[in-house]
């Protein structure tokens, strides 16, 4: 399966923020499939169960990963942090700025 | 039930994080009995629950509640970057230090 970059960061957050959440199982298919470098038939003959299997609990695990994001947010929180914190970072010569980012991101917490 | 201001912010965090997970019966009575103002027992009139049926619920969230916390560790990493951008706030003026400490949260994100 191709998958855009976009798509890949996007997987690549919600398995950093709620893989846990996954059952053992489903994260070490979901990690050696999407991250490691085992293919879905390849993974199918190590877990012995079908190529389809494969791919219904990666769909599975990446639905759960969403639900939990779409209830949570955290993954869009902690990048609206990120982002105001590299802005500190690109302006720090400006106490005044700095203090209002500082402000804006402890409103965020 | 009497508990310490300590276990009430605690369990504020922690409802904050991860109180979406829970059910909506659920998050309904565990928000008026710890966060409004009703009683086990007005909670228990009110859904026609028995009285050790409330104590059982407001128990049985507060263990899903920290074993959302144990398995994602985000009420602890928002505290971390919390206190570290107080810190930026107070040392605005000097732009070395603003730039380490925001190198030191971006390091944790």
């Amino acid at each position: 399966m191709v998958i855009t970059m976009e798509k890949f960061v996007e997987q690549s957050l919600l398995f950093d923020f709620y893989g846990e959440l996954l059952t053992a199982h489903q994260k070490k298919i979901y990690e050696e499939v999407v991250f490691g470098d085992l293919s879905y038939s390849e993974a199918a003959a190590a877990y012995e169960i079908s190529r389809q299997g494969v791919h219904d609990l990666i769909k599975r695990c990446n639905k759960t990963l969403s639900n939990y994001e779409e209830k949570l947010h955290l993954v869009q929180r902690f990048g609206i942090i990120q982002e105001k914190v590299e802005e500190i970072r690109a302006q720090a010569d400006q106490p005044e700025r700095v203090e209002q980012i500082a402000n804006e991101i402890l409103e965020e917490l």
